[in-house]
């Protein structure tokens, strides 16, 4: 389902803010003869950081992945950056969990089928049987993991296993119900995203549907974010909302919402794996396209 | 100032849901000889509760407002009705307060000018003195009533004064930054529009705009709500909001805010004017144009 | 794949603008002992024409279908209404059109599995063996009838002679890339809707987003509307859009297009499979939920 | 009015794409001792052309402008860039055209008087007398040259005559319902924007909602684009629409146009003060703030 047929080596990169940072690294890279397709920048004047997102294209490379990052991390090591190097040759392993509620698991496959989202998603794990249909229809291996009363580290063993077996780079959860362990997420640091069914920091918690009616909001929302240890609070990726009126019932929120979320979530993967999110605290930065 | 030149009669009726009332209600204006220019309905299934906007043409009208109006209490109480009657030929007189921030006086005043706000502004009320030439370029008397250590009664008490001096209909708090005592908003339940700059019930309080950075959202917004006792937590009239991204700073958030708060505080006073809203504990039905 | 469970019967109706509609119309069902659950109204002062919608609760329904469509026949004949009759239990049998292009058959398959659309898909058409896949995953029959040169009556007997033996109540045309036949079209007096790629009346015709990227809009957007003879002339049923910018390429714009295809080909649905449109000459009245 | 107070030198440079572009331009400013504050680039493939946006902070300047500037224009030509240098230092002087409609003078007017436009306004322009009010209240000279029949050209010469002697960087025609002549608009080329209160390319010319109203459109629009002899079809800078219904009049879609009018013209204004817009051909790049 690989979708990008560009050879391109895109760079994150992040550090303290000062003089000269462009011209050094894009002199890097013209000195050993890249393109560079595209080089976004973002300098945080608040907290004096410095971000930095740089396609270059390999299609000419006359030196070897090697010799290029042994070089790029000579130059990373002077100037204190960190970084990470994405190739789009290495397609993501991408795996989806889910429970019971299919929404975002359909909007996540139909848009894998049209070859919208760069990756392979190798199997789906749940913790109940409901959505084996939607995997079966989609062809992806379906592992049913059960939640025992008392047996959250059995289960997320097993997860994790499976996971680590299938080198997955990307863990989503596509309206996973259950609450990962600290230690099943410091595992995937800022690589598992899940979506929250309300626009945060407004409705946290459970039922967010009820409680907007409840309060009379104008407007629902979603949010993706990276999964932290603090439920609701990691990173925010992506966000959206929609106009409701006063005739909408909690049902039909709920309803207006599941759009809402599929877009979403969808749109936050989409960021991921096109490499164009850096973490900074709390905060993203999410390049645009 | 007034811009609505129709001479209708707007019902707005809350009551129990039951079977016939729109027949009934809709029959009475017919026997009366009426022309209903448009009525609009709401059945709230989760509490039972029915909510109606009836507009009458009165171009026509045989009878006296005093005889419609006791026509139509006779109903209502054989209903048990609880109704409001607003006539479009009474142009509602308004009190925009501020502080020190004009951008929303200077929206409303734009378009009370432009003739689109239908009501007549015969004063505006300040705890500074900052705003007088934004009242004065629009010739509207500027009434400072700064608020002393100790003196939140007695500058309340003139303010209250002024008010009923002046017949005041509806009180905009276009960023006055002072909380309301509990007796002056019970001079004028849900005749007190606010503007919060955030989209509640995220960020209540203070500082949303620098919370929201240190939060990383993705999107900021703007409430417009009756002020009631308890602080930000009024029945929502209407709400808006603009998508950010990570280069945008705290100051320029406030900025991009400022147009939101503006086009939300507009919008509720222009749906108030045209009586559009029924309150229903902590919502609002707010009607379509 | 039905999901209403109420029992209703929805009117859809349409007259000459006059005094009392409203109250003969109401009272009617009041007299038969119906409760009414919604009843919107739109009078055009422009054409002096009156639309009404009214949704009847058939629960306790103590008369026949029979008695109930000849005792509002009655009525109708007395005050000239054109009018339909739509009941909830009666699920709509739905045709889908296809070419090559799958994105807006799956994200209406998507919806329909979910159970949000509330209709019965019997059958995909398509000019193209290539979306069997798509169907198969589905379970739903798929029939190709490739369009030969010079066989296109041909071609289109054999289209409409599937849909009649299906009972078909509506056709979409979710990307099927031939224009049907003013014979086709009129057997399905706005029973057929299809998703134009622009934002019409901008960029009828072909290839919109590459012209769209050459007249440098900042937006691109999509419309679906009813077919008629004239193409890209049918009453608009929906129509959305989304904010582009510079950096796009003619590609990327199709592929941003693909979303808000998906999005407003299936509201366009939704909304007639719920019977809130009525068509007035070039004009759609969509009722809102 | 100057909202600035960032000493920055805004570079705008066009050129053919090619390898080394980045390296080179942002070495030379790190060589001059240079703060980069931000720098933005676009690839145009489709043309193979190269656009790229810079600020430089000229707070430590130790160098003269006219030295900046000729070493500047030494790479330029080596490099065949074409290129603008704007210093936020100097205030561009706005000139803003106007017939009888007010709301789009009176946003510009609002929000240069809260400072949010960086720029002067020494004068208002207009063909008829009756906007002198608005004018007043902001105490903006207001000149009135009332086109008379035959007398375009000598009218225009008194336009033209008086923004040459007040030094006029940019023409706002804030609906200035005239069609200025090509010898006007090749006096000030990419200088003079215009508002059409319709989302371009739908409904050129005149009486766009009526069109929009016939035509049934879900959405309407508008669109700020700069001047071009070819009427309507000049660069485009900003867009936006509004979702409407089928209840809104033609004169309701004038309303809501209204809001949609000033917040386009108001925002394609500040995009050009703020030197974010390049034009190539009939498209403009409009680098994000």
């Amino acid at each position: 389902m690989k979708k990008c047929t560009r050879n391109e080596a895109i760079f994150l990169i992040a550090t303290e803010d000062r003089k000269g940072l462009l011209s050094i690294i894009s002199s890097f890279f013209y000195e050993h003869n890249f393109n560079i397709i595209k080089c976004q920048q973002y300098s945080d004047l608040v907290e004096n950081k410095y971000f930095m997102r740089i396609r270059i294209d390999l299609a000419d490379m006359t030196i070897t992945r090697q010799h290029l990052e042994e070089s790029f991390d000579g130059l990373a090591k002077k100037l204190q950056l960190d970084y990470t190097i994405n190739y789009t040759a290495d397609v993501k392993k991408v795996a989806v969990m889910v429970s019971k509620t299919s929404h975002c698991l359909y909007d996540l496959l139909m848009h894998y089928s049209e070859g919208e989202l760069d990756c392979e998603i190798p199997l789906i794990i749940s913790n109940h049987p409901d959505l084996e249909l939607v995997a079966d229809r989609f062809q992806i291996p379906y592992y049913c993991f059960p939640m025992l009363p008392g047996k959250k580290a059995e289960q997320e063993a097993q997860v994790t296993n499976l996971l680590k077996k299938h080198h997955i780079d990307l863990v989503v959860m596509a309206r996973y119900m259950q609450v990962l362990s600290d230690d099943f997420i410091s595992l995937y640091p800022n690589r598992i995203i899940n979506i929250h069914h309300a626009f945060l920091p407004a409705f946290q918690g459970g039922n967010p549907y009820q409680r907007a009616w409840e309060r009379g909001v104008k407007m629902i929302g979603a949010t993706a974010h990276y999964a932290t240890a603090d439920l609701d609070e990691g990173p925010i990726i992506e966000q959206d909302v929609e106009r409701i009126n006063h005739e909408n019932t909690p049902d039909e929120l709920k309803n207006i919402g599941k759009d809402i979320e599929r877009r979403v979530l969808t749109r936050a993967v989409t960021a991921h794996l096109e490499h164009r999110i850096i973490t900074a605290g709390r905060r993203t930065i999410v390049f645009p396209r």
